[in-house]
């Protein structure tokens, strides 16, 4: 029997994503879609690519309703938001698996520097990161998950083995990302109005003013048991979905050879379903997982200076929001971790 | 037990997403991959989309081989290459899905009027044209399937049913249709590389010089029990993926309102999954297919010219390429006719 | 000496695009820029590309002051706004360029019935229609001059010269025009909004309910000397800056040839710097025209259905707007009318 | 009286972009075209951006002609050839601007390592790097200029005042730049064709296998007196025109602060007219430089790592290209510096 599933925070990118994939899952119903703002409308209207596909209205978002409807609930809401609901939907014996960033970051104060008042701390210590590459076990028994951040999940799946392997120096890593412009959300800014965005590139929240940095820095930190610091920068590049991240690091011993760190990476994802270390010759490539869950890495040295340089490439709503989402899910109810998942990337 | 399957012609865009559609499809095994050029290459490195995903190197299209190796061929081959191996691949009992203009003319003279000489005329009786919204019980129990072009599909899903109808006039349909990139092929040409095609539109092929025009003309013809005439107008738009297409024509009676053409569409897609006509007040989106089988039509009446407009967005590699041709398999085979299509578009 | 310019509204995409146009003038010099929410601020901060170029900051737009400030007016103002502040300026003697809808059309009625109450009706007669290839005389002498509409300018510079030759029939013409999405404007929006309009095409206010259509009608009622009709349908598609249109109409006499057609259009701009009548072979495209003040045209027939084709691309923000109106501000002050308009298009 | 300028290699990008730029200079003239594969046609038909404004055929490249038609040669053509051609002219007593790579590097074995043998190794001593912002003199005297590549002018115009100042380390240097597509050249392959660069974001050429990275290594270490190491990864990005250049580099004194970094870049371009270093609030986006020969930069430091960024966008093909040649020549003939290039950017 399906495991009834409600989406919360329907409106949204992630959320229409997070459907998206719902509908096409073998084990999960949804039974349940609200969304704040758009309460009332019917989904197929707020996002015609559902019409013909979803007949649903969007509800009020509200705890006991969503606990009558659904076994497990998945918040798509903005930080804040998700605390106090994820907190009213685990008193009701929900699990929950949280996109937002409330419930990732493992430290109350850093949290409250960078996002403002925590809605709900005393959940924190529960709260499982949900990167099941690094968290497989923890996640298999949680009941609050906290998705990653999409531009972590990109840093981390390229940088964390070779920390965790000891490879690479925790100080000073650069994390370099280009992001497509999906990743801003919905609601329509001057940054992401086609004119303005359309036909350029730029960096933007330079120098560690980005709320992904903390978290890039807890995880990469978590895995070289020591205090990493990165210099993250991101990049807004005119598409709309992708990620594609560039660790710059110094190695740990120069006499390391290239194609070591390569190993290390090919190492660590041997029998990933969703993470692929490219063989020499491939380079990563957004267009190469576009709505799929997967991810792409490879890592190499540069002779002349000595660094070593690891590449990521991820769906930002997929691999980097809905489809971990489902992948976590997954493992929580005991699925088989890729049901509903196997999305071949849509290329071209 | 799974249909053995065969992928001729797999190193194109067609060929890739036909790819993709059988690794997701729940009867379908692929058994074999053949190309020219990429022969001895993996699939993936072809396509690095598939890495981690499909270990298959491509193989030389040797018909002795597909016959044993498969029960069913779809043939993505350019025209011409297509009636040659279709017929050896009839004469050794396969059934045929051709994507490739060869089978889709039933006027021997207009083909080699456009294309060249026909390499098997003898099969053009028994072929039948591969839309399953207008030709699904000949599907049923075809051997050789034709799937339209892709600018056809658009013009005729959204034509066909008022000529159907009999609502519209058979004579001066204009037909001007917006693709996206991919539907030039994967070979590098000057009108298709990034700086010349990436910020601008443009027609091209106009005045009837397009190869689809005797297409769109034959199956409107059949429409209407009449002679169509039609002026097509394709226009190169800078994405990838998706063709949208409006169709200019006269109203038979000037009383009909734009409701009761709105109402004939909707009438005659009604029970269809992946034709989906629009409610008033949204408009078909080739962003609102992109990835999937589905196509969004609608029509209106403009209130000052009399005329009637009638808009169709589809995604040329899927209802107007290999999703289609699956479609068309499901109904060979028996199967559900929406198994393994059943994908939601990737929006945004 | 220079002639002293006051741009009114300089903070849209027009107004921007005056002032670029403005600065690389010989003759004209730059001495008041105003706008309505961002006055106070600087050019080069709302703007970024005009830093190190332009250090003036936005003043509030008080008639007296920009008639102290300067001779002659552009007004980048939304409709309505345009009306009331070109009949301030116009009593204190400044000669008006305006780019909004106020006063492009001629009868009352018909601006109320699509804008709703004008604000300056008595000025309606002295206004001249911005299109120097049509009204160049009127415009050397005029006070009050109405830039037309992008789509407008598109249609009538592919349609006109057909229609004032009475070779096409003034019923039932059809525009099928595609545009750049900075014809929306800079506020931002869903519909415009970068991942929603990226990657895909699509029509929007279709069927006669777009405010460019009394415009279109009015000028080739005109041209023909009778009442036109005619089907004007906008695509957005994921580019900047652009509109190509496409023209079908029944011709007057069907033994005109498709050389014919294309000969009406050469001839008449045969002479006229900014507009390009191709040879055959080429077609007009967008990226051809970028940046610059130039139109390219051509014609042809449809042997199938005997109809006539004529195409027309150009920059909406330059010949579609901005340049156009320097274009006109040049007869007005007598000067070269390609003073300041000589750029060849960014290609690619 | 006009200097006579020679193109030669006018069929690729950066050959039509100094034609449209010597087109709009007010003291050059073009008085010879010529090309390879497509000597004979009209410069018009090979780019249609060009219909109506000019009407010249290519020639084939004659030493004896060119030096006929003109005073002056700007060499766009592929490196290797361009050697030979350079030193026929400068035999023939033309002053030669070279826009390949051939007289960039310093070193002969450097070249000969990255690009095969030099053509015309005799030439190196004399020729001079066309960097206006950092040989401004020599340049003035030279008769022969090599123009930067277009990463090289992004990342030494970031890195370059830094190094100068010896405020950031020469070894470890990171360079991470973005690219529009037009840097690829003309000539359609599969890298740039637009299905499979279009809707995404990929590195290329990674750890130093890029040939930009000596020319990058020979500035930075002149600028710094020592052997500068630089890790160089290009991007491609799905759009036109525009290099975004991040410059990772540690500090040599820790107490520095982000203002200090910042002041440094401001105070070297002070009276720059192409090079604007931006307040702090506004960063650079190639979008504000498209179509113009100027560079934004800004930098600051990263608190947690301590990292010095420094950030550049520039449009590849003026100021990585044709425009920095034009701005060389100007120097060479004793022009204000910025004659023909004062174009404001073109945005949107």
């Amino acid at each position: 029997m399906a495991t009834r599933v409600a989406v919360v925070g329907a409106s949204g990118y992630t959320g229409a994503e997070i459907i998206r994939l719902v509908i096409g899952h073998p084990h999960l119903e949804l039974t349940h879609l609200s969304a704040g703002r758009s309460a009332g409308r019917r989904m197929a209207d707020v996002y015609p690519h559902f019409a013909g596909i979803l007949d649903t209205a969007l509800e009020d978002a509200d705890p006991d309703k969503i606990a009558t409807d659904a076994d497990v609930a998945l918040l798509a809401l903005p930080h804040g938001d998700s605390a106090k609901t994820g907190k009213e939907l685990r008193t009701r014996g929900l699990r929950v698996v949280d996109l937002s960033a409330d419930f990732r970051l493992r430290d109350v104060a850093t949290y409250e520097k960078w996002y403002g008042p925590h809605g709900a701390p005393e959940l924190l210590e529960g709260a499982v990161y949900g990167l099941p590459e690094r968290y497989r076990d923890e996640i298999r028994s949680a009941d609050l998950v906290a998705c990653p951040g999409c531009y972590p999940t990109s840093a981390i799946l390229a940088a964390g083995p070779l920390l965790d392997a000891g490879v690479i120096q925790p100080k000073g890593i650069v994390c370099d990302s280009k992001s497509g412009v999906s990743g801003a959300g919905r609601t329509p800014k001057l940054s992401t109005h086609f004119p303005e965005v359309g036909e350029g590139v730029r960096a933007y929240a330079v120098a560690g003013s980005h709320r992904h940095t903390p978290e890039i820095v807890q995880e990469l930190s978590v895995a070289c048991g020591a205090e990493a610091t990165v210099l993250f920068t991101p990049h807004l590049v005119p598409m709309s979905r992708g990620i594609f991240t560039c660790i710059y690091a110094d190695p740990v011993d120069p006499s390391h050879t290239s194609d070591y760190f390569s190993w290390v990476l090919a190492n660590a994802y041997k029998g990933e379903t969703f993470v692929t270390a490219l063989d020499e010759g491939t380079l990563p490539d957004t267009s190469f997982v576009r709505g799929s869950n997967r991810a792409q890495v490879t890592a190499c040295k540069d002779a002349s200076t000595g660094k070593v340089l690891a590449l990521c490439a991820i769906d930002n709503l997929v691999k980097g929001a809905a489809g971990q989402a489902i992948q976590c899910l997954n493992l929580m109810l005991d699925h088989s971790e890729n049901a509903g998942l196997e999305h071949t990337a849509l290329f071209p």
